[in-house]
């Protein structure tokens, strides 16, 4: 199969970092077909706005769907932004390997979002959700936590974390039509110890051999 | 009263951008002290890293929550993001204008936050939530969408835009103790004639005019 890791952390030796390098050991010994865009190591650029593009539909007044959508049309994205693309339309299974900051995504993952997909090329006319352009393709997020499991609980310290992930698993992944699967969270791996950050990682090496049998779950709208 | 608007939108142009204006031009006609972030004309960098700082704790390890209490004790961050932290300690009341995308932040005020909300600083040793750092001031989103208004009712095509702002008024403003506004929404300005427009202007003067006599909402957690 063919997948796709999205993976950024301001630090290789985090625990993220690990959680990567271990994907890719598992996937390649798998036998599987591996790309990863390491958002750090490209130095990708979160900011979206002209430099997304080669082609210029209106000079006057940038209306980013516009210009995607014209650009869509015309072979216009940067080669930057088009190699992303030609990546999520090659997968099979796209992961995501970040910390969760904020309760959301790091800058530099929003922006990559911000600016690849694009109205024209990866939703837009009728496609989305259900109908999405991306239908049929798998999408599972990987994240660490700073807090404890318990924290996120409903009720909890900060609340129920299907909440606060589905802004990402239903507004962009389900958007664009990606089948989400079961988040693989990791609660604070700051407070574990070496044998406890081993045991993660044998269990993440485990959970990725058979993810090609795992069936999406229901994140639900609002 | 002392009055911080954060922006961001890549064209100063957008409905965004005549929003900030209007609000800078009401505010001051109010008689209250103004100060601005545009992120925009100050081309602010999203991305979060030892950039952050001008002290280095761990030159081995970047962790960041431990560079930004050893930065809060030594006096280390970067002027950039002193500025910004500044900023929020003078202001009464902070107010983020911004479009509405993938539904959360764009990337460059997502990166204002990862950045400029540093613990020791802004939060952390006991201060969150109700006993937060910024205790007793006040914040609002204002945003525009693309989609109508009832694409984001609950059971809506996106869904309940409560949920959506969620991981922003709670994981973010309330998390430092802000106390929440209602948040000021513009839904689909593109689809909107200009008497419209004109008419949204005016009932965002109208709102602002009055808006240091409004109670906090309940965002609620998850």
């Amino acid at each position: 199969m063919r997948i796709l890791i999205v993976y950024w952390h301001p630090e290789p030796q985090s625990f993220n970092g690990a959680l990567l390098r271990r994907a890719c050991e598992t996937f390649t010994r798998e036998g599987h077909d591996l790309r990863v865009s390491n958002l750090l190591d490209m130095g990708f650029d979160p900011v979206s706005d002209r430099r997304n593009f080669s082609t210029v539909s209106d000079p006057q007044y940038f209306k980013q769907q516009i210009e995607e959508i014209y650009a869509t049309e015309n072979n216009g994205f940067s080669a930057e932004i088009e190699g992303e693309q030609l990546k999520i339309e090659w997968c099979d299974l796209m992961i995501w390997q970040f910390p969760l900051w904020w309760f959301g995504l790091p800058a530099v993952m929003k922006g990559w979002v911000d600016r690849v997909f694009a109205m024209g090329r990866t939703y837009g006319n009728g496609r989305f959700y259900e109908s999405g352009v991306f239908r049929g393709k798998k999408a599972m997020l990987s994240l660490t936590t700073g807090g404890p499991r318990e924290a996120y609980l409903p009720g909890g310290f900060n609340g129920a974390i299907d909440g606060i992930l589905r802004p990402i698993q239903r507004g962009m992944l389900e958007f664009v039509g990606f089948s989400v699967l079961q988040p693989h969270i990791i609660y604070g791996p700051a407070h574990l110890d070496e044998a406890q950050r081993r045991a993660q990682l044998e269990g993440f090496d485990l959970r990725l051999k058979n993810i090609f049998n795992e069936e999406p779950i229901t994140v639900g709208s609002y």
